[in-house]
């Protein structure tokens, strides 16, 4: 019987990103697909029954599919230049789960599925939890298909050239109805489970979050021939807009807010830009004041843009609001697991937009530094075991 | 006989760039493949002896290849996004000079070579005019050759892909024996050539410039659970750098300094970035000048970076002098031009290269709003038309 140690070390090549360190697969990408294919092969491996649902999402059955099942996963996607255990600790886990299930000759009341979802970075077509929005109806089909990568490509041209049909792609009630409870195991992503103590948590909620697209447009021009005082230079408003998300949400307490991603346009060394396009991440667990948050940013951002002779526009390309697992299903949970704590999250899951249509949870696996999104993300093989056992003693009470 | 904006018609749908708008036609990508082959297509029809040499400078010959001969030319790759003329108008007027020689019955007293010269803008390996620095050993042949391309392929490799032995890449003392005088033509990136006056301008001089590369480091973690007191945040600390650098440049006068580049690392929109590169521009007609100004700014820089928590390099990837192109060879084309304007520009040139080893000089063409490096960089036909016919006068006058 591997263990989650060994089947995770059966990835560890898979989509090695030399320039960034870490891992970058990202949904469809070469090294996400020989992710799925890896998965299904371990499933098949253990007799499961394997489908790919019309939004791409891989269902791995225990028994025959049924309504009303207990269904666990995660995610295989990363962000660009992301660790090892965001998304595939879960898939792993999950596996391991069902052969300590197995071993101990179980016999359950009802299937187990485990699920791998598609595109929960968003790091490819900018909305997070791509497919388990999709599945539940929380985003437009019209606007998913119509998504686009750094490239140009459609997330309707992907999806068809993924097997997938875009006229199929949406919401799936039968599919649903086919989630009894969903527990979705993760690595943590703060410092909530300090060294020495327990390695596992049981979540309680997840931060309300959301994706903005700040596009500042100004006069593209040669950088040698034109004058200081001549420019309308975006980048220069850009600069200052990060500056004033950063400022804003240091001012208010609990909230993040974040501009990782910015992309002059053309992006040439001797180019004046005409145009930076840059993407906020903004959280807070009062969606009240996330929504003040992002009106006081767009407010100081047009103030900024205005005075460099630039224009600027904003678009919210996804927004969930705070969710809170569900008590009972979590409250279980706690005494399958004696003495875990439980955490919230600032971090986004399919869990949480599951969360919204069926009784949800997650488990949370140590991660000494807090760091994720990283290479740096850690997780000692211990805890690592230490999550699929746990796991396994939850989904036994489950079934 | 094809006329100059014939020739530019039949190249304005090689390179287009969707995305950016305008024209990307980086050095041995398939447009600038593409252009090369156009263009020896082209000298070959006019009867012109076409060779490559070891440093990839296409040159094609009226008469035999000679020491001290008159050269013109220009490039055919461009920036990112960039216009139709900036390089092409060069290329295309010099063909067009040698018909209108050629209908003239002008028998040369020594022979005519047109220049193409590969990577001016620098817009894929960074540094700006690489054929002409590695023909005059203006940069050394190691640092050229391990320069990398955005996917992390060297010089070197591009190069042999290309045909050439990364061997014989380098200074070539024979190659710039053949060059008696150098002459260039090229669009006016500025606007000192107004509505209604002459369309030709001779250039005077080129504003010393350099690139340096700044790379701000920080601590990569999760934009959703890192608190914003816990942040080493590189995006912050480089945002507030592309204002210092706006605002040192605007506080001395004739300075021009621009941050058209930005990459943070790994760029994901729910990632705090590790490590953001961006790339500085600056130009001052007075070199200690530029050497403070850099200095102020790096200076600026490593303090903005501490208050972040976060640490900064500065690396000069090219410098180029102030450069005075050939006092006698500008009176000749001055006299062969009545009432062309003088003009300085800002943009650095390969003739600026060639100048501090053979005589060069530089005809400007009208471009009414002195956009460049833009979708909307523009020349009228008629003054396409003026600067092949001022190019023929002049190379002939010289021949």
């Amino acid at each position: 019987m591997e263990t989650v140690n060994q089947l995770l070390g059966s990835i560890k090549d898979v989509g090695r990103d030399a320039v960034r360190g870490g891992y970058s697969r990202a949904v469809y990408s070469t090294p996400e697909l020989d992710l799925r294919q890896w998965f299904i092969e371990q499933a098949q491996q253990r007799g499961l029954g394997v489908e790919t649902d019309r939004n791409g999402i891989i269902w791995a059955w225990w028994g025959k599919p049924q309504d009303g099942a207990l269904v666990t996963g995660s995610h295989l996607d990363s962000v660009p230049g992301g660790g090892a255990f965001d998304g595939p600790l879960g898939v792993a886990s999950a596996l391991t789960a069902v052969d300590v299930l197995v071993s101990r000759g179980l016999e359950p009341g009802r299937s187990l599925a485990i699920t791998v979802f598609p595109e929960e970075e968003g790091s490819r077509f900018g909305v997070a939890c791509l497919g388990s929005r999709l599945l539940t109806g929380a985003i437009d089909v019209d606007k998913a298909l119509n998504l686009r990568d750094v490239d140009g490509n459609t997330f309707a041209d992907v999806a068809r050239r993924n097997g997938l049909d875009p006229r199929h792609v949406g919401p799936d009630p039968e599919a649903m109805a086919r989630i009894g409870d969903f527990v979705e195991l993760h690595v943590e992503q703060g410092k909530g489970l300090g060294q020495g103590g327990p390695a596992i948590a049981v979540g309680s909620s997840i931060l309300g979050h959301g994706r903005w697209k700040l596009s500042v447009s100004g006069q593209g021009n040669h950088a040698g021939t034109t004058l200081m005082a001549d420019r309308a230079d975006p980048m220069v408003a850009a600069a200052q807009i990060v500056v004033a998300v950063r400022d804003t949400a240091a001012g208010q307490p609990d909230a993040r807010a974040t501009v990782g991603r910015l992309t002059p346009v053309p992006g040439g060394t001797n180019v004046i830009a005409s145009r930076v396009d840059l993407w906020l991440d903004a959280r807070h667990p009062d969606d009240a004041v996330t929504a003040q948050l992002i009106e006081s940013i767009y407010s100081a951002a047009r103030e900024i843009a205005a005075g460099e002779g630039c224009a600027v526009t904003l678009t919210e390309e996804s927004y969930s609001d705070t969710v809170h697992f569900d008590p009972v299903l979590s409250r279980r949970i706690g005494e399958l697991l004696p003495g875990a704590p439980v955490l919230a999250t600032g971090a986004g899951h399919d869990a949480g937009v599951l969360a919204g249509h069926v009784p949800s949870a997650m488990l949370f696996v140590r991660n000494p530094s807090g760091i994720s999104h990283s290479p740096e993300e850690y997780v000692a093989d211990e805890d690592a075991s230490a999550g699929a056992a746990a796991l396994a003693d939850v989904l036994e009470g489950l079934l």
